[in-house]
């Protein structure tokens, strides 16, 4: 067996100069078709083999071969779409040819029982005998927007998805470009991946390579279970020394414990042990599926914060007390404001002077609300009791776009605290933009002030552990 | 002071057959217009009376009065924004008038301290002396769809806002219509109303009105205080015997208290006393903000389940044994199907049987994909061990609405225990329009999985409180 750090080198799956496709190569349905189909939409610009005992010609301008051993240039990875009892045959025809790492997608091994279980045992003795790597089986593999690498075969109806700083490792397909609007949402990513049945790669090896990965700003992991407890905790201790790890861990209760071994034929693991070890190595637990998506991105572009006091500044003056319980829960302190802050504030409204900041009662009055916005969120940015904001913007209709747009350029200072947005109004649509446009721009930008706060809360938590 | 049961006849706020608008006429900007233009907009079909002393003439086709004193025709209800020292002489004069609701939008009374707080008490004096009624001030007031009365003075670009069961009572102006897309999301409303500084009508009143409401199936309240912890009791108790009643309690935390202050002058309650009032009277707490938002919808159409046991249907293995957890913590158990059940679904497949069921294996190999699903759903409705059922459907891309929608029409029994739809996809305006349709048809759809099995297991809850 290898050593851990060398088992972390996951290079070939990210990013490999060739690759070879093994599915159906039926044009427009076939699953192999779809797997070069996707690599061409996202610009992989490796040298693809697709690979098909009966199909031979070319698929999509790529010369198509009988068998992987018929190809005459040494190939990196393969991916594999096929029948599970076809799939142990072509990863030992696959370590023969030289190829470094499979991602094996098919499903029905041994979370589906039966025969399945026995090919994946036997797709274990070929990792141990040749040293072919394997991400999978029953995975929808990864996704790493750099290289344009990309290993899901169903059909993808966005390509330009940004490259950023937020790794997502899950132990489920949803984390496949199908089933989320990445690029409507504008998330920055810098790589995407399933570890599926986990028969040879597992989470301890991708957060050790996304440790390593200067691409990766943040990991956000949902695991199941850990394989091996030791190499996890060690993992995940490399990660946090150098970025944080936020982990959503299913399999709480004991029937979602039951639920997960007919998922991925992971065993469960004792509840309280994760908790101590997440909190040992200063990792950051996460409380549902929705944190999982939206906390990593504060910490994709946004600063550190220096301490966990918080200004809130809310167009909604019951939503200021609803999100100071949320802060509150989440470790922040509500910021006292300096006495030359709240001059400050005091000079544009009477009203103003205490946080949460109330914008309701001062915008309804001044001709030029976002001069004013602009004008608190710098006082408060500026002010030494200050660690991080949470600001609240009304977005009801589209010509808010572009002055709100403006008026988050023209801040002073706006790279110093970190700062969450939440934006709300009437129009999905104005929404969207508005968010996309934010985004853009490097602010994160929620849909639920709750959650804003929520990651600016684990922000000043990674802060204060890391110091 | 009236009884509590005369104080809650709340008819003339929400169903006033005249109404006075008093506030800015001025074309376009003026606010006391804004009302005017929204009760248009809305179909209110009542006599509006705009009043100011500067105006005279017609406001959109109603003739302006200088002061309501000069209108002949009684009036019963008024619409006020208007600066704080001029609120006190103009409810003087609508009580005069005989006017026997008046809702006051304008901001800076007890909230703001100062002279706002001389205002208020002049209010709390004229309500005492008149008999008239008042809600706010410092509130966006009410919405009836059935009615078309509205008093929200700002642009409101939505005006197809469907009737129905929901009624959000809360206590910020966020539950206004500007703020959220409740046309696009298709939300079915009976009455909103903010209750802003409780200056007359209080949490009590309109807990009182809501329960005798028709209209209202589903009460979501969201509250700072309580203004008579011993008359919110009793309200709350008279809602939850004829329908569920949801609490959102604001300023949980200490600093909460505190904000909570300058938000609408509340004075905090003891956190557990809340906390246990709420449990005694069997109404349900809800813990966040989007929860208030969210999972009230299953209560307006679903019937209430008979026990507590849930199937699951999932798409994607992974959220399968994510909500499995939620399901749990939510007072859910998971149900066991009976041994018809999982022969019926072996025959679909022989990776079916268990709970949650992985729809994702099995999908992939089917040629109908929603033929497979509607009789997985169907047998499962049909179990007797299943008491309610949280279905996720994938809806990557345009061409799967109208199969998905025609797969949820032909459901047999499909009214006889409660459902909850996640949906999941690529594009946010096929996921928008898909949750439309399905919201259209009465079946409550969310964004996030587990969102829709929280709300089944407030239903599970709200069933076992009062069975």
């Amino acid at each position: 067996m290898k050593s851990r750090r060398d088992r972390s080198d996951l290079k070939a799956f990210f990013e490999p100069g060739s690759v070879a496709v093994f599915g159906s190569l039926k044009e427009g349905m076939g699953l192999g078709y779809g797997m070069v189909r996707n690599l061409l939409q996202f610009g992989y610009s490796g040298k693809i083999y697709p690979i098909s005992p009966s199909c031979s010609g070319e698929v999509l301008g790529f010369r198509a071969y009988p068998a992987v051993t018929d190809v005459a240039e040494p190939i990196e990875a393969a991916i594999v779409i096929t029948p599970p009892r076809t799939v142990p045959g072509i990863i030992e025809q696959c370590a023969r040819k030289g190829v470094k790492a499979a991602v094996i997608v098919s499903e029905n091994f041994a979370e589906a029982g039966g025969d399945g279980v026995k090919y994946q045992q036997q797709l274990v003795d070929i990792v141990h005998r040749t040293g072919i790597r394997i991400i999978g089986p029953n995975t929808i593999g990864v996704f790493n927007p750099a290289s344009g690498f990309v290993t899901n075969p169903y059909l993808i109806i966005q390509d330009k998805i940004r490259k950023g700083g937020i790794a997502y490792c899950s132990q489920t397909g949803y984390v496949g470009l199908a089933a989320r609007p990445w690029e409507e949402r504008n998330v920055p990513i810098s790589k995407l991946c399933d570890i599926g049945n986990k028969c040879d790669v597992d989470e301890s090896d991708v957060l050790n390579y996304l440790a390593d990965d200067p691409q990766t700003k943040v990991v956000a992991m949902h695991i199941e279970n850990a394989k091996d407890g030791r190499s996890f905790m060690e993992a995940a201790r490399r990660v946090v020394v150098r970025k944080p790890l936020l982990i959503l861990k299913a399999g709480r209760s004991e029937a979602g414990a039951e639920a997960m071994v007919s998922h991925t034929a992971s065993l469960a693991g004792n509840e309280q042990v994760y908790d101590a070890a997440i909190k040992q190595v200063g990792a950051l637990r996460l409380s549902s599926w929705e944190e999982y998506w939206e906390i990593p991105r504060v910490f994709d572009s946004q600063p550190l914060p220096k301490g966990n006091r918080i200004a809130i500044i809310t167009g909604a003056g019951g939503l200021g007390v609803v999100v100071v319980d949320v802060a509150v829960e989440s470790g922040l302190t509500i910021a006292k404001f300096s006495p030359a802050t709240k001059k400050r504030l005091r000079k544009l409204s009477p009203r103003l002077g205490s946080n949460p900041i109330d914008l309701g009662p001062v915008l309804t009055v001044k001709e030029d609300p976002f001069s004013v916005q602009r004008e608190i969120i710098e006082a408060v940015l500026e002010d030494d009791n200050v660690d991080c904001i949470a600001v609240s913007v009304y977005t009801g209709f589209d010509a808010l776009i572009a002055p709100i747009a403006r008026m988050f350029d023209s801040l002073k200072n706006n790279k110093s605290k970190p700062m969450a947005i939440w934006i709300y109004g009437m129009k999905l649509r104005v929404l969207d933009e508005m968010l996309r446009q934010l985004e853009e721009r490097g602010l994160p930008t929620y849909l639920d002030f709750e959650l804003a706060v929520k990651a600016l809360g684990m922000s000043a938590a990674y802060s204060g552990v890391h110091k």
